[in-house]
């Protein structure tokens, strides 16, 4: 699966909050969400544009391997490949014995949101600030995905910075 | 978990399966295995004595690691960590990713019986023969854990060649 989208760091999210929930928009989820990070033994994540991830949701535990950004301008793609895992101790654990270090953590308040042929989250960020992200839905070209995702910006007032920098990016820059 | 478990190669699986039977031990499970095993870019998994392993049974996906092997004699404890996944093919596009490699493939027929405070599996491998292993429950202390393989190993005639290698090292080595 090719994840394209935007992240726009934002000095407020509750005006976008106000806009989406008048709007009607399904709410997907809400949560705390806690992200490790792995690097290999083998080659540095951080050189060749990988991430591998285990989050912490509140229901679920899911590792996920993102693929070198290959975005343009303040779109962003890259491969990411999802798995729901039954145990996040024991994978932590099986990720250090093959070799994976953890190198850096991330929590954030995350609320997700069905709008359009997208989804839109809102997320408060520890240590690092608020920002909104817009992801097409899979299924779109990279044309139309960048066409949906323009929309529903101008709708719901998501203007600011565009970030093509992970959370994880971003706060190892801090 | 410290797996402490004895393999037996036997000439045929049927006189134990009906004494199991007979004694009204609780099948756990039986069906089709396939286990696909991989190797780290970064070590040789087989110089190691280590493991990662997928397998694919009817109704799960699960993923394994094995540490280095411990036991002493025919028995064989080694360090097991089990986690079920929700997609065999994305699990598999990962590990690739990060740059492990499929090297082997072993394909077996399994039942699994709840004796006592064991799992008895006999399997018929591919390729390879058939096989019965007494695994201890993992809470018995080692000398528990030997003693009631032993007995279990009487009672249902399960006696023959003992075998501390895994069926993919018994395959490689055909």
């Amino acid at each position: 699966m090719l994840e394209i989208e935007i992240k726009v760091r934002v000095p407020d999210l509750q005006p976008i909050r106000e806009r989406i929930r008048s709007s009607g928009a399904a709410l997907l989820g809400e949560g705390v969400e806690y992200d490790a990070y792995y690097n290999s033994p083998e080659r540095d994540f951080a050189s060749t544009d990988e991430a591998l991830r285990l989050r912490k949701a509140d229901d679920y535990a899911l590792l996920t391997y993102k693929g070198p950004k290959i975005g343009s301008g303040s779109f962003k793609a890259r491969e990411e490949l999802n798995i729901r895992v039954e145990s996040l101790d024991t994978m932590d654990m099986l990720l250090q014995r093959i070799g994976f270090q953890k190198t850096a953590h991330v929590k954030k308040y995350r609320e997700s949101y069905r709008i359009g042929q997208a989804t839109v989250t809102l997320d408060t960020v520890e240590n690092l600030g608020t920002f909104a992200e817009i992801e097409a839905a899979a299924e779109l070209s990279q044309e139309e995905a960048e066409l949906e995702i323009e929309k529903i910006a101008k709708e719901y007032g998501i203007s600011g910075e565009r970030l093509t920098l992970s959370y994880l990016e971003l706060l190892l820059e801090e």
